[in-house]
């Protein structure tokens, strides 16, 4: 079964906002199996839209839109694809009634124009959308497919996973292969090196597949198609323990996982608790620590010592080291880990202070110097990092380090 | 002139990626005047991406690939375009000794795959990439234009910037009409009310055209279309006047403002400085205040007290008060702003404190219950909020409100 998505909206040919859509929809129905070959963006325009889903409905079996179907004259993505399909666009009195509701509780009267959004092609099976006016549409002709979705992502997302993935799963029966995959995160090794020490089982392999992922972290994705979930599974699981005979210990997690999950789940086993003291980063640790429900349980506080005088008052460092070594150095970054870590009565502290620029760089010490410290009871460690890029690359990677660092002592290596 | 993107690579179809390309080349092109009318994604297959091809070069003056210029045996976007324009592909001994030198550099020795990335068609004007191993080329043939880029965003950027979009410039000469925008970002009223407010604006105007744009904030988009740039801002600055007298209130920037961009800027006009005491944002809002270059000026420090012990001790909210009314109320939450600016000496205290789910609610204060508060020397306020969505979002949106009170207080008006 081959699929497409045409992409609807002169937005997405300007460049104002990227095809998140086709990527959503595209995630989505991997796993059943169907190919996805195309995916076409084209702008409010009837007539190329006419075009292009003409071309579409002769080559493929499921054909995906996503956008216009608002209630401005520019949206004409139901209409065309009525007009090419020969179908008479209908009012659906119910989605007409449910539709001025929905401008009732918000406390107004539907404008004229929404009324065009319960209108749909005859025979279509409607696809509610909770999350806005504009409903999609299923429409079925033949062995063709046609879902209809709005653009925006978030009422898009859930349409697709409440309504149109159940539709298609049992549309297609039990007459699919699966396409599984898993994720390898990695964390303490470049991505080169990583492929390099896994370059024979990359080379080999083609069911499943094993291929690093872009992105600002080094990930492995490992994908296999089978007959049934079991056997893909089977397949990823005994390609998995081949790439950790070679590079184990710097796999940190699977798939969803993240740094700040993996270490909140060891901290919790541990019953330990965490505090941070951060400068340059500016709370972006905490933020992303905090990130994870059920946090409150090992991360106690946070510091965000922007000020020296806040480094001196909150966190005990010596005001001569600041003199003496600056407030973004190895000796500062140790005493605020440590500061951190006493005031608040955690088993760890970690800091970070660095130089995240455009401005406020030396000879000695350029934008993107970094020092860090992690400090315990019996555990005490400093280190420099270099990072390149603008504020926001060196924030991010200087709050990405810290939780590299926790990590390598929690899971008992160093970096 | 017309233009239209390929994107290749399987990544996209399965949805593994956004296509984060398209929307860069899009967004970089769209001053200089050129239509761009299609979008097309095609996977790691020579035959689809030749007839994708074959279709762009009918109907486009201008065709970009992007993806595919890899060294592995599934790259094959330039041979591919190079076999269907009936083109040789030759080797460049400048760009291999080049790449080679990349290798050495990293101290390695070149694989004897990548020779086939110093491999292009004939006639081919070669675009350096400062960021990896894989040239770009620009191909000529009568009026039509072909660029072949690199997938990874980092690289076909810059790539973009300094070679292919001055080669364009200077290929159209004067020859051209410029499109020019301006994006207005509000605050304190929601999309609906703001459209309604300038609903006569958005109807009668084709050129320049004003719509809003999806996304998480309030922001509307002005588009002109002219002969030059001065005439387009003019037509822009004299619709924006317009929108201005009716909800000019809510404007707080234009463009790449932020709230904390815009924020920043005012307490550094006055000199003020500013302090934070985070629970459920867990440093969100100190992060993006920190995220502004130069914002040691005026951020003082920033507390993010998950605990109530850590509340207590670090911001002196009276345990009593803790007791009685609970962690998230605006009782607590007028004290930790307060506290947070006394503690720190600063002119303004801002706290945030809710629950962010998953668990936590009550039917009193279910997930999604968020208490701010803001204290200065003369004003003190609080606000409850109610957010819906996941523990993310509703982090996201308490952030997001606490940035807006503060604008709010600054701008001198109040939500």
């Amino acid at each position: 079964m081959i699929a497409e998505i045409i992409s609807v909206g002169t937005e997405l040919l300007l460049g104002q906002i990227a095809n998140v859509d086709a990527q959503i929809i595209s995630e989505l129905i991997a796993p059943l199996g169907i190919d996805m070959y195309y995916h076409t963006t084209v702008g409010d325009n009837s007539e190329r839209l006419r075009k292009v889903f003409r071309q579409s409905y002769e080559r493929s079996d499921v054909i995906f839109t996503s956008g216009g179907l608002g209630p401005t004259m520019d949206d004409l993505t139901k209409e065309t694809i009525a007009s090419e399909m020969q179908l008479p666009m209908i009012l659906d009195e119910k989605e007409l009634v449910h539709l001025e509701s929905l401008f009732t509780r918000r406390g107004g009267t539907m404008p004229q124009n929404n009324k065009k959004q319960a209108v749909f092609p005859q025979g279509s099976k409607i696809i509610p959308n909770p999350n806005g006016t504009a409903p999609g549409v299923i429409i079925e002709k033949g062995q063709k497919v046609i879902v209809i979705l709005p653009g925006p992502p978030r009422e898009l997302r859930p349409m697709m996973v409440e309504t149109v993935i159940p539709y298609l799963q049992q549309k297609l029966g039990n007459q699919h292969y699966v396409i599984k995959s898993r994720v390898l995160k990695l964390c303490g090794i470049g991505e080169s090196a990583a492929e390099e020490a896994i370059e024979d089982i990359i080379k080999e392999q083609t069911n499943p597949t094993i291929a690093p992922l872009a992105g600002s972290e080094v990930t492995f994705r490992i994908t296999a198609k089978a007959d049934n979930e079991e056997t893909a599974d089977e397949m990823i699981y005994s390609l998995e323990e081949r790439v950790r005979e070679k590079i184990g210990q710097y796999i940190y997690g699977i798939n969803e996982d993240s740094l700040e999950s993996v270490i909140g789940s060891i901290l919790s086993d541990k019953s330990w608790t965490i505090s941070l003291a951060e400068s340059c980063t500016g709370g972006m640790v905490a933020a992303r620590l905090t990130s994870i429900p059920g946090s409150s349980a090992y991360f106690e506080r946070g510091y965000v010592c922007y000020s020296n005088q806040s480094k001196i008052e909150l966190l005990g460092v010596d005001k001569d080291t600041i003199a003496a070594f600056g407030a973004v150095s190895t000796e500062t970054a140790i005493q605020m880990a440590r500061g951190a870590r006493k005031m608040s009565h955690t088993n760890i502290g970690v800091s970070v202070t660095g130089i995240a620029g455009p401005d406020g760089g030396s000879p000695e010490k350029p934008v993107g110097y970094v020092c860090f410290g992690i400090s315990t009871e019996d555990f005490e460690q400093t280190q420099i990092q270099y990072f390149s890029g603008t504020r926001a690359s060196i924030r991010n990677r200087a709050a990405h380090h810290a939780l590299r660092m926790v990590w390598n002592y929690l899971a008992g290596c160093r970096i």
